[in-house]
């Protein structure tokens, strides 16, 4: 890629001195820096950084929420809030039982009762923090957690409108407790993708990816809404009933992004985290703009107006593509690479319909595509990685997720079915599932 | 309640040590961390950490108005919200004027013209930040205002849907301005029940319940909506007109709580204090998450189906449940303690059906009962409280709340009236106290 | 105007001794503070300060997009939402485009391949934090972006419900590419007007009038929406579609405004600077406040009932008065100075009414009346001002922006026209300008 555009990447990789060469010049600097903060100090900022980030990136449950709320019809609302809370609260039970055990495999500590219930590193007795770490396991724990939420929540928005209660919050379960921290693990936990040199830095494919193939595998299995596809071959739009939800959805997202993104430089206790942490916030908020303003520079151009929804995914979509590596581009490269992502986001959902997948939201472009899309064109702007080693991750967290999450829906299809049948569909799941509306008071169209 | 469960409480106290214990353990690290990070730093860490937590717990006050404008019919809901900003607004005066200095009498100096026009402790002069303290005055003032917001807040949803205005922002006067300050400063300011040694870390009994306590008074002296308890027995439903508004107010006000807690540490300038901020966020999630999960398991169990409502209040009662100690319990106390709280809403709610105490959105049993859950169960990780003592000052507090309030909301009905008439109670209070509807565009349901 | 109200005056500058008494008395203290916190420790604090302030401003674009959102009649709601979305991704682009380098004129640096490529200061390449500047280049340019976003959320409101989206749009890349960047830069770039004395804190003229006389011109040259002003001379009601969104922006607003103003301290890491933010966030609340109980009071005067949309502007107009002046004020005066910004809101609608200018959501009496309110009150409590200076800013400021928007606006209107027809403008923008409605399932009263 680099032999392609070789003008275009050198701009990119402007400001993105080689790693080596810029801790030589920033040596002097650095050493007084460390010198001059001190040991306690740099744990309560790193501690702080993760709690900010952890409650930033917990708003984005809610952002999800009220993004799929206003995408779905007005009959399935009710369901999908319900949804998006109850794995939230599913992924806080999970990580803590299984996933953050799982994930960091060497800190498996299984001393007295029962491994003090569960407990992931007995999250500092009371009143013992330990200095040495360089922040409190308890904020790093919350700060994981919410990770491994995100990842649930880019799930449901997918299969939206046709999934039963349970087997959604089923797989739930797995994919928080198990299938998320080990993939997870191969990076973050120091597994073979991390040694491999892969290179993912807030988790354009740990996170991202990886609940766009837990999502696509469960729309496969679970078959397009009645009446999506129609038999002479065109597609009956579903459009959402709230775009004030779903642009309210967007913009905690992109709020809960700066702590999504910042926060996963892991600390800001010296002066040149505090300006990596700026750079990553300057440049997250750049590849949103430029995903936004694609996404509506390509609508205007292949559908003739502007779509507001697709201008919503591609803000996020410029998100997902920055967060491989939110902090080696220039401003320039963050534009390029968020707009690139948008533009991604809209010209990819007309694919999906041609093969009959139906992403109600449209999660897989914006999380799995552009994920891939952050993912890979990571080496044009940090020289320490490589495009081979790139793709080798995303294929290997790919396969993974999307064999083991296809054979869990399977397995759930085949034993307590995952769909409801078609009169409820057509009833609404929130009559139907949950017997309860979303809007009782207010008249619905037919 | 020790020797019913002695397995259980003693896990629940696992990771719990006699604080004496702990410091005795942590003493040489503690002793470094004294000494390195230095006063001035110190001061600035735990002023971040009441800013940030205060603009949290202020966030709070939306979570209650789209929680509450979710929860009631359509056509109470502009009264609602109104009453919801109206409430906010009048704390913040009332605690100026009175509160602040009601609450920590010992610091109600009236100095100059005034006593500077009720500036309390005249917030630090500008530039003169006075380092003694640790914090900076108008911090700690500002995250103290926004739990006395809080305690009004609570009451607004209970007596939706047939209150008048006027009289709810004079009891909200009184509540913000007296009543609030003087219960807190029994245990905040010093006062009789901290001398007893009664523990309620962030305000389980002093906001939660409190709030709960003078919306019970209200409720009675109120009545219920009129048609909500039929001759026959049964209950009207009366289901709320927006419920992704309630779940994403419920959102926010998880977002919030870790505010609300964690900064109720009110330190975060040493490695210790960081960790045990950190462990109350933690713990927090954890309780909020257990909350939802009682609540789905409760109402599938109880009714045959989840309820979504319900599994809101499940989450908000969990988080109310860990309020009073978030920071001793384990993760697994945690967990017991948000899911007994969870259930314990959804349990609460028939009971009150049949005492025909219409409390529109469930505050009663979140704030009210989960929060004298969460204060009684303290002393199972916290080895410094006693039961009986945690019960007085259950006592003392509901007792003084309750009466006086049951007080003014009679006087209030005896002199002004607090309730409209049934006519405008039918045709909503949006069109007969307001004269504006919330929804003016859309076609309503009868 | 002091010799007008002396005795009232005089309380206001309570607890705020002359700057330069308040520094003589803080200087023992000051000396230590600044000893005690090493250059390193302020770089991160401050930085944490612009970062945690900037998304807190971020988070007001949220809130302008449902403030309008749910004042705006459900058939223009798509396109509220579309150009709230689309004009915070167009300041990011322009803001570092152009922008930041035409406000900050000295910085404006162009080494290398076309600067960098844009890029304004090279944001402190990776790794090399300059501990000199006191904070992180990417931190500062991060919140000053904000800013500049803000100023062009204030005009899409006004010119709700009648204007094309594409003009629009050409504005705010005008709007914050060049006319902001330029006024701001006579204060904040240390122009002429800083020179002067002029003194505007966190931007009551720089961003709120700024962006009101932006729209204000805009109005003017767009003219009122079809049947507002009826030939008899009366107003025809045009109620906002959805005031649970209204009240959540709001709400949102307010949150963020202790961004807002509180990082306009710009600095954070002395006691001293950290007990002044926390003023600014008292200042703040209190005036918000009271803006909010002003307007409940004076709408029950003027109109007999209480208006929660003036109500809500109340609370904004209260923030906006505040901003040139959140420091110095005693919490007395911040009251004062918010409770009139608050009353002023609301008796300046009427006005615009018989001037036959049409303000969908009140932008104009908010942003612009309160914010020249605010600006012009500041020297009664800081004694540093002059009534004379604070009135050059407001009208060099006004004049500059409300020309050159006024020209922009008749340029684009000659052009390529800026209103859609007639027709379009009864069946509602969303069907005619973008083909998407908000709310399709519902049914929508005539």
């Amino acid at each position: 890629m680099k032999q392609i555009f070789p003008g275009l990447i050198a701009a990119m990789a402007l400001g993105a001195l080689p790693v080596a060469a810029q801790e030589a010049a920033a040596t002097p600097e650095a050493a007084v820096a460390v010198e001059a903060v001190s040991a306690d100090v740099v744990y309560i900022f790193n501690t702080l950084l993760f709690l900010i980030g952890g409650f930033l990136v917990m708003w984005m449950a809610a952002g999800f929420a009220m993004l799929e709320a206003g995408l779905v019809r007005s009959k399935n609302v009710t369901t999908q809030l319900f949804k998006n809370i109850s794995l939230f609260a599913i992924a806080g039970i999970m990580y803590w039982l299984i996933g953050y055990n799982l994930m960091y495999p060497g800190e498996w500590t299984m001393p007295g009762v029962l491994g003090e219930l569960f407990s992931p590193k007995g999250l500092d007795p009371v009143g013992a923090g330990v200095v040495d770490d360089g922040y409190s396991a308890g904020s790093d724990f919350f700060f994981q957690l919410m990770f491994c939420a995100t990842t649930a929540s880019i799930v449901s928005g997918t299969l939206a409108e046709r999934i039963k209660l349970w087997p959604f919050m089923i797989f739930t379960v797995v994919l928080t407790g198990i299938i998320y921290p080990i993939e997870a693990s191969w990076q973050w936990g120091g597994g073979f993708l991390s040694e491999m040199g892969f290179s993912d830095f807030a988790g354009s494919t740990l996170v991202h990816a990886a609940g766009g193939f837990a999502a696509l595998a469960g729309a496969i299995v679970l078959g397009a809404r009645y009446g999506k596809f129609r038999s002479d071959g065109r597609m009956q739009p579903m459009p959402g009933s709230n775009l004030a939800l779903a642009t309210l959805g967007t913009f905690i997202l992109w709020l809960g992004w700066f702590g999504f993104n910042g926060a996963s430089q892991l600390a800001i206790g010296s002066v040149n985290d505090a300006a990596d942490v700026s750079r990553i916030f300057v440049n997250t908020n750049m590849a949103a703009s430029a995903g936004a303003v694609a996404a509506v520079i390509t609508t205007q151009l292949m559908f003739g107006k502007i779509d507001l929804t697709m201008v919503l995914n591609g803000a996020l979509a410029g998100l997902v593509s920055i967060t491989a590596e939110p902090l080696t581009p220039s401003i320039f490269a963050a534009v390029l690479i968020g707009g690139v992502g948008g533009a991604i986001a809209v010209v990819v959902v007309p694919m999906l319909d041609k093969l009959k997948i139906d992403d109600v939201v449209g999660a897989i472009p914006v999380h799995l595509v552009a994920g891939i899309w952050g993912t890979l064109i990571v080496p044009a702007t940090n020289p320490d990685t490589s495009y081979v080693t790139q793709a080798i991750g995303v294929i290997a967290i790919g396969a993974f997720v999307f064999i083991v999450s296809f054979a869990i829906w399977t397995i759930l299809k085949m034993t307590m079915g995952i769909r409801v049948d078609r009169e409820a569909e057509i009833t609404g799941l929130d009559i139907s599932e949950m017997g309860m509306e979303a809007y009782p008071d207010f008249v619905q169209a037919k």
